[in-house]
């Protein structure tokens, strides 16, 4: 049998354990949103923003002198234990509750208030000398502050994890294309062979998709600067004054060194998460360029004997519980799922954010969720794709160079001398009879021994810096 | 300058076309509705349903004797020719207008108000002894005849488009798999060589997924047969007969050959199109079965000398304007292309059929065209794929033999005898000095020749029946 | 520091915890994927499922006399203590792994053998007289068993927390529609004024929508009956004795009391997973039978005071934290939230569907997760709406009578008697100048007070039953 | 019986139109994709976006000397003929076709190829002087000439279409908020009564929030500016001087007004099309934005009677076939419709642009046609809805203020003062027992009336400027 005190709030009474500071509106939604609680239940990056943004709060209504400055103190305080994490086990909240994240900020509230009450030595739910809602909240709503911290959240996310994890597989990618770029080798398009490419050119290519797609994540991210703090609980920022929704970003600046700035129309913050649609489109964008690299990798490592088998892939683990001795590429596997769970969690963010009426839409947490879970999971699969895969991709020197050779798309070579439709009945001949491409050239009577060999060069026609 | 007659509706007088049968509602839709013309005019499907539709009904009033015996004789032989396609040019309305698609309904009032006004010597525009409400939308709203136009629709399109291509798809991979299916050759998992299949087997399991994907479309067609006619406005069926919706389903039933019914619970049918949405994510399934089949088909042909290259694609059309000589898997191109616009379609629909609000949902003809175009294109497609790809496909066996004869996999055979470990041993040895499974084998002394021979038979392996 | 003892596979030695029974290769996946792990473990659903495949496996090898008799027992008795749940801490691996799941299938493959091992007095990772994949794996491959393992969580869930869920929702609405059906009240197409219907009417047609949609669920499950078990590595059921996959299905329907049966193309089972994506289709149908309940909902309570008011929903919470005294519809809320999750995970499943290759689709476990993710949130959300919602709504009987007095639409009863125009006219000028539509209609003079009386009649309107 | 004339390519001899330019590929690929052709045609703006391109294509090559000056000035004017529209009867092809765009890209020419050799006296499909292949497709590749008509086209619809419709919606919402914005009104949150907004803040959120997306679209636009021309075949500019692309760039910047550039990665530019996927998903979150703004005028103007009724629509047209006098909101029905296209566009687009191997991706296509399907829509729906709904709409001021008065959250202003418990139970009270606010308040002894009445004031509480 649990201990339990009982905690108030403006419907009456509640018990909760003991040993929470959680009071009467976290216990209630905990009653009434048991929806998916095994894995929906809010993590580390939420909570840290919920304390941020309570702790900068704090300090702006106590530059304002809103707060008693004891108060003030202690408020910082518990605020500071919950962005270290201290108290992580007194947020037991999921995703799936009001839809402005009411229920959340008042959990913030509630833990912070208890924790404050206990450092200034007073009885825990006794709301005195700090209120939850009069003090801890003070100058805000949920509608403004919820979306705040998701707002926070997301920037430190980004920028803590999922950047940092981009450029060290672009910087893998690099490094790759340095140490096997001067590998000459079949060109695929359609699926054919095609005209050459060199190694270089080929990684290059998926660091350079990928770079571009981290460049549009990066911008959607300037969005997400702007702060809804300040607009309390319709945008007009009705019992807040003027100057503390900008008092708050600057403490957040402080506090994270990212830059965050009061938006410009607070009623649209509230109404609408378009700067998370927007992350979440670019995260897809991503992804869909993660794709493409792992597909590649995959498909030029596919074989052993029978693939394509221009890569080898790293031999991390047996590959199959039946046939002896498989290795697959499972790293390829993972990031690829990865990429389709981005996309579901794209649809949803997408989805629910055209789904606002007036001045809320009351889809916050679901897009909140989903746009941090595809951070971490995008971030989390670049560093296993790079590290147990790109990192030890190597290259079957001797098998690029025969397929190098039976490549019939070098004819391309000889259009412009001899015209596509000369060019063109080469080529067929060689795919009819199996010959060589030099062999049915010179059959043809287009071309000379000496021109073929000064025109068909393949290195020379990957045309390499 | 274009003659013009004035029609009149229940707003004012309004100049339409002189040549054309529409009224004033139609006119106004024109003009009010400029959106996306060039490709979102209804075309035949929707307009012959709504021609079957409000012939049914003019049978059923008839029926009731709700109708004048030569008006209604006259609204027969109008609607028969709009089922025909004798008055398409008379249907000018685009998806994008009411949501109820109120405009088309009223469109088929007016064009067969004055198309049977005209039949019985009246003017055209005096609603006499024809009126496109009164009589020709007689028991009937917008509400419960647009979608039934649209069940009738897309059944006919299912039944007379569908099926049938994708049949003849199945039926051609089936000859396909009957002329080839002998061949023994290397299965692939994760990209990567496994043990033995059949082409009998490989092109065995493409049909077979499409088949079941085909049965979940039909299955979903099952939902399609209940109409919401005789639900008028709201669903109670105010200002209708409570014959009248199922007389009219039996008209339908009598004149398309395929069975209807009224609805069970007809306020269902105005507030949500659920049924619609079965249609469209079973069609999604469907899609990504050929999806899975075109990319086999591109990649078994993958090369032809640096690629998998096991089987050979019809030549249909030069490849590339730069390349000389190059064949590429254009059907199956064109065939994924749609299957992602399918998937685009799908995404429309399950949108919009969750945006129902009490007793109607307004999305119903963004809905109806999304599901008639993903029809239209997967048939088309199907057609497309059997004719200038299945059926022309061939084998190469002589690859096929090379690699099936290099493929380590094999070894697994050997698991049940020498177990996984040491089957795994002499995989790994061949894989890394190249030499070929049985040299491995007999060299490992796990194995004897005899047992070797015995043991590793792939055509035994792939367990032909 | 932890203890840790040596585990080997046919890659070498790995260094496992002494406290866990998995093994080597369990051990590489830890290490290797380290993916999403906060949330993204396999949960209860999956690994009950590997534990009922791996027992039934056991059981039907033993039939077949493929294994030791006391072996097989003590398999059986680790593989029963995996489907109770006593080892869920021997189960770490994150879903984005290998993509046939084959990591998973390895880590039941250990933990049973060690635990097995460990019954018989043997030592932890000796592999005597119990081997991971000789014996527990035996006649099995990833391919096969992960599948299978997933459809048997897929229809436990189903049946278990998914259809009891809904089956409840339904059961209360048709209780409150019961209880509230007498009231006649306003009916809204475009969000507008229309034609009257009673409360059962509208309530029932939620009901009815759920109903339709759940059953579309119902038969989606159907084809997930159908199990990849005995195909092994590519579905020619290589190594597995023909009699093995029915054996196993005919076990698991006797340990869960859910029919199964041995699938007729197994190579269908490996390369594709459209029953998977048939149910999240289903799931994604039925979610939005849901939001159109939920949206309903929440705009009829609306207000209270200046939105429509019609319905009245419990206080379960205050509502705001800034604003006193504010309740919200946060159970519709949280209902529409997961509502567009499903959503996505619909869209991974659906694109994840399509990305097979060859002999096998390497999207399973992402697959897998989204299906079972969807099925648990629905059913918790149903019960929360249920349980908070549906069961605690009221009608505002005055609100209603003041709204139906109001309602302009009735004219629609006049239209029969009097023409469409004539009755339009009535409504227009009653619409102008603010007046009752009896006194429009009586001014009109097409109307007498008594045939008014008599046509107007709300209830009748209805057409009650 | 059509007249027919022979054309030849490198497969050999195919009877085309007597009456058309196109030759033999474009008669192939009519032949060869029967897919979708009553609406899948593409239409002006690719038709123009080829001829562009082959018109500064030729204009490069003649400024570097690599065609003939009378054949340079004879595609140039033929090219132009295409760019103006006069051509395209010889443009018949579908979307779905080769994935690279091959068969467009030879139709154009074929077709300007033809064209040229009539201007300059020749025989169509005599090659001479004009080769299609050596000549007007000279130093391109389908590979990089298909992107960048794609890339052009699209910049041209966002700049000429897009963009200037989305700035008329703008200002008619700005327009709107200066003639109405005095209004001050109940504010909405979780659609229930909140705290009091001005109609200038609620239409200028509308306005911002469109604004914002709109930018999202013109940045995602910056990246379209980068072309893949000169690419050619894989990305190397095999057969295309190093200067030609840049050349092409600055003609297609002269003829069009607009901006481009040769891309700094030409491999990136084949391989994928992350530009149009990044355009896409801002139409999507600009689509989103349109939708809330749609949403909310529709349900603001809900009723006429028993809904919020606050603002009230243009009655455009009769609402209802059987419902005499309904005005429904159809503006915001067909922008809502167009906003689930736009969805389902952008899932196309995302789905294919994953889709990319090696060197290409072949769903350039159907990625192009929905991406300038979704900028039309957007276009002509947001044309639409500020013509026909934004610029009449008004305000129901006595409406507005009864609600205002009605409205229970006023409290909030009283929570500074009194705190927020003591402010609740007020608030409660009224509820309750139906009395005012300020009734309520003066009841509870906790406020004066003096304070009451200088603390609550709704137009002050809308903090207006």
């Amino acid at each position: 049998m649990t201990h339990t005190r009982t905690e108030r709030d403006t419907m009456g009474a509640v018990e909760v354990p003991a040993d929470r500071y959680w009071g009467a509106q976290t216990q209630r939604s905990l009653e009434h949103f048991d929806i998916g609680r095994d894995t929906f239940v809010w993590g580390r990056p939420m909570v840290r923003g919920l304390g941020l943004l309570k702790k900068c709060a704090a300090l702006a209504n106590a530059d304002l002198g809103l707060l008693d400055a004891e108060v003030g103190r202690a408020v910082v305080r518990a605020a500071d234990e919950v962005v270290r994490g201290d108290l992580d086990d007194h947020f037991p909240l999921v995703v799936f509750q009001t839809g402005s994240g009411t229920q959340s900020n008042m959990n913030a509230n509630e833990v912070i208030a208890n924790r404050a009450i206990e450092l200034l030595g007073g009885e825990l739910g006794s709301k005195t000398p700090v209120h939850p809602n009069d003090d801890v909240n003070r100058s805000q709503s949920s509608n403004d502050t919820f979306p705040t911290a998701v707002h926070v959240a997301v920037l430190l996310e980004l920028s803590e994890r999922l950047h940092p994890a981009v450029d060290a597989l672009c910087a893998a990618l690099d490094a790759k294309a340095d140490e096997l770029g001067d590998v000459v080798k079949v060109g695929r398009t359609h699926l054919q062979d095609a005209t050459p490419v060199t190694l270089r050119q080929e990684i290059g290519a998926w660091a350079a998709q990928v770079r571009d797609a981290q460049a549009d994540v990066a911008h959607a991210g300037e969005r997400v600067r702007a702060l809804a703090i300040g607009g309390t609980a319709v945008g007009t920022g009705l019992n807040a004054p003027e100057a503390f929704g900008p008092l708050v970003a600057r403490h957040l600046t402080e506090q994270t060194g990212i830059e965050f700035h009061q938006a410009g129309n607070l009623f649209v913050q509230l109404a609408s998460h378009d700067a998370l649609v927007a992350v979440s489109s670019a995260l897809r964008t991503l992804a869909g360029a993660l794709m493409k690299l792992a597909n590649d990798v995959r498909w030029l490592a596919s074989g052993p004997r029978t693939g394509i088998g221009e890569l080898r892939i790293p031999e991390n683990e047996p590959g199959s519980s039946i046939m002896p001795g498989k290795v697959n590429p499972t790293q390829s596997e993972a990031l690829t799922m990865v990429v389709t769970r981005v996309f579901g969690n794209d649809a949803t963010v997408g989805f629910a954010g055209t789904q606002g009426n007036f001045q809320l839409n009351v889809f916050t947490p679901v897009m909140a969720h989903a746009v941090l879970e595809s951070i971490r999971l995008v971030a989390d699969a670049c560093r296993s794709f790079t590290e147990h895969c790109v990192v030890g991709l190597s290259a079957d020197r001797d098998r690029i160079a025969d397929h190098l050779a039976a490549d019939l798309m070098l004819v391309t070579a000889l259009a412009p001398h001899i015209g596509y439709d000369a060019a063109a009945a080469i080529a067929k001949q060689a795919h009819r009879d199996g010959s060589t491409l030099r062999e049915a050239a010179l059959a043809s009577g287009a071309v000379t021994a000496d021109d073929y060999d000064r025109w068909v060069d393949p290195r020379a026609m990957t045309r390499p810096d």
